[in-house]
């Protein structure tokens, strides 16, 4: 590398037109043609071309470069020309650099591979474009999240991972031998959550989460994130509006800062732009209706939606649909309930395209009587809630929260079909490797 | 509550000087003379007096405030006025309002409590005055470090919380039951990042980690918070740089954003006002003739650092000191070596005030051989490495990054001793409740 040039990224190119910069990265792919290696450079923040011409750089380096296959590490210096045929918009003329590692035979071509091939391979199929496109908006996605809570008070409070008690049921979760006793991985972070509203007034956690669920449908990982905002003073109409405002926000962040990202993916971005306010709300009674009339969907009344009613009710709009007071009896014991009791004061946001429930929330039974009396008629252990009693006990007020599945939101977003691509290193019933 | 009048916060309260508001929030506490209950509501963004006149509200509402103790729940309407005296310097002159549960019996009263007491009731503990200036704290450090990464470039990737082996000795790893099959809790994230910079240049995690010592000393939780970048092309001077630059922002934010809560935990702010650029670096060498020469150090040269040999080290500044370049033989595999084999190129932060090592850096391995040599002549599970060796046979470059704990983190910069106060709900050997 030319001594004193500047060190840059593919990403502000744009800033040195006419200048000697120097680029660091891997060699994505590389066509050679007589006197000219015209090499796509990776780099992390983006791919470039660079034209290394025979006659341009020492003989050693243009041989250098013709050696080295893909995902050779290689450091290159050049101007920086614009041009509007390169991916980009502008290309890297080389006039010095060094190949630091050669490589030859890279495990990931071209070429199609298995997807059981690729997740063996995840540490490197990060490297591919489609898996780096995906990742670059989950890291958007995470920053416009954190961004909007705090911006609006939020504060975040971690809930442990570490839980003596199930929340919802043993059957899915995880035990972990605990110096002899046996603990349990969080599956939820929303009750803790509660204790913090009451001493923060308005928290949000975001931490990964664990379920054991033998199940290896496209929906699901054995460990993913979660985003669980809960208010004090608010009832079922404030977490409707706050989740509003957030999926606008994050989709709005993304549109901003990942566009070339969305055109790797090939995403329809005018999908992503409908996402605007106000998102149709409906009762759970009135999406049965539609469900009922429905050719395709084997919905029974009274009963919980099935993915595919989820999916029926997802592509009759073209922004995510807001479906509250589902029947009291298919929802959380935590749930307040309507006046006459039938329903939960719940919110479940099902996301277009097909895609199915991002949110669930729901107002929380803020009395101290009615909850006890729900705990016990479920037979759940009330030693492992007295603690979750006292925030009813001391102060109870009406408060609100949900749950946003950060990876089922990142596949919502890219247009992934399977979640699996939306984990940085995803975790399945049959995987933990590598 | 009247009609119409604005809900909003005790930290807000200034901007509605001469108006009359809506303070939703709990009982702090409340002395009544004659006419008169002085009323200190908190309501999670802070705490204010509220006055309510025995002419000035009606009788009922005067005599609910009257028998409503500690942490009773409430809504208080009134004028906002200045007053020095007030703490906050805000008051709020009552005229309306509503007690929502009254409450008589909170445990937690201003009196002295035993900590194990208080660890059981973690959940109303929150609500003191001093948890919760420490929780916004770490709120505020969260999101200063968030920011900090995102600003520079770095992508968040996640690593998984569920690894199949170890990094550095199984012995202090918790066991997870994985459909049959036995899982680890991570115990660190580097691996997983330093794949990840290979993708994207520059990364961050930060997520929980685990650690199963059977140790109760004030700095150790079994779940903690860790951020760890990592950089491609980077090394250990990048690290340091970086080191430094995070910390100087890390403070200043807690300085801009946290001035009432470093007040309750009468935290003398001029030692973090010193938390500037360049902090002070020494080799272990150098480090080693202090300790050599100190009375109170039982230091023995070619040996790590105990736990007093840091706090005599953190003692001799008033700003983080960088100690690099440890024996080659006390530090792990993964660490590159400096040149003649004998050190390795790491650095660990020493943070001032007597707190101890808060970061962990060290430039990567980046030699397949020379790591591989390593990994066997430790008789790791070489099989169980593969995927990370890969990162040396796959276009391998110079990299580096570090490891800072939250936990400590929030504790040096509140002054608070045990980290157990720096987690919401804190996970130790002997504790996973509540």
């Amino acid at each position: 590398m030319t001594a004193g040039s500047t060190v840059t990224t593919v990403e502000r190119l744009g800033e040195h037109v006419g200048q000697t910069v120097t680029l660091r990265g891997w060699i994505y792919n590389r066509t050679s043609k007589g006197k000219l290696h015209f090499v796509r450079l990776r780099d992390g923040t983006g791919i470039a071309q660079c034209v290394v011409f025979k006659g341009g750089v020492s003989e050693e380096l243009f041989e250098a470069v013709g050696a080295a296959g893909q995902e050779s590490s290689l450091v290159l210096t050049g101007e920086v020309k614009a041009d509007a045929r390169a991916p980009g918009g502008f290309e890297l003329g080389v006039s010095d650099g060094r190949v630091l590692q050669a490589v030859q035979d890279y495990p990931i071509t071209p070429k199609e591979h298995g997807t059981d091939f690729l997740l063996s391979r995840r540490h490197l199929w990060l490297r591919s474009k489609r898996q780096w496109a995906i990742l670059r908006i989950r890291d958007a996605i995470i920053t416009a999240i954190r961004g909007f809570f705090d911006e609006r008070g939020f504060v975040c409070i971690d809930s442990p991972i570490f839980t003596p008690a199930a929340c919802e049921g043993t059957s899915t979760l995880f035990e972990v031998d605990y110096f002899g006793d046996t603990a349990f991985l969080t599956q939820s972070g929303q009750l803790y959550a509660e204790a913090s509203a009451m001493a923060f007034g308005k928290v949000y956690t975001f931490g990964p989460t664990f379920r054991a669920e033998k199940s290896k449908t496209r929906r699901h990982l054995t460990e993913f994130w979660m985003i669980e905002p809960e208010m004090a003073f608010a009832d079922l109409a404030d977490v409707m509006d706050l989740a509003e405002d957030m999926i606008c926000h994050i989709v709005q962040q993304v549109l901003e800062r990942r566009k070339p990202e969305l055109e790797v993916l090939e995403r329809d971005s005018s999908k992503l732009e409908c996402i605007q306010k106000p998102f149709p709300r409906m009762t759970y009674a009135a999406a049965g209706e539609i469900l009922a009339a429905h050719p395709d969907s084997k919905f029974v009344a009274g009963e919980d939606f099935g993915a595919p009613d989820e999916t029926i009710l997802s592509e009759l709009h073209d922004r995510p649909v807001m479906i509250t007071n589902y029947p009291a009896e298919v929802k959380s014991f935590y749930m307040k309930r309507s006046e006459d009791g039938a329903t939960a004061l719940c919110v479940d946001m099902i996301a277009p395209e097909g895609v199915g429930e991002i949110i669930g929330g729901s107002q929380r039974e803020d009395d101290y009587e009615t909850l006890l009396a729900r705990i016990e008629a479920q037979d759940l252990p009330r030693e492992h809630f007295e603690w979750y009693l006292d925030l009813r006990r001391y102060g109870s007020v009406p408060h609100a929260g949900y749950g946003l599945g950060l990876e089922r939101t990142v596949g919502w977003i890219c247009g992934v079909e399977h979640v699996r691509e939306t984990s940085p290193f995803p975790r399945m019933m049959t995987r933990i490797e590598p």
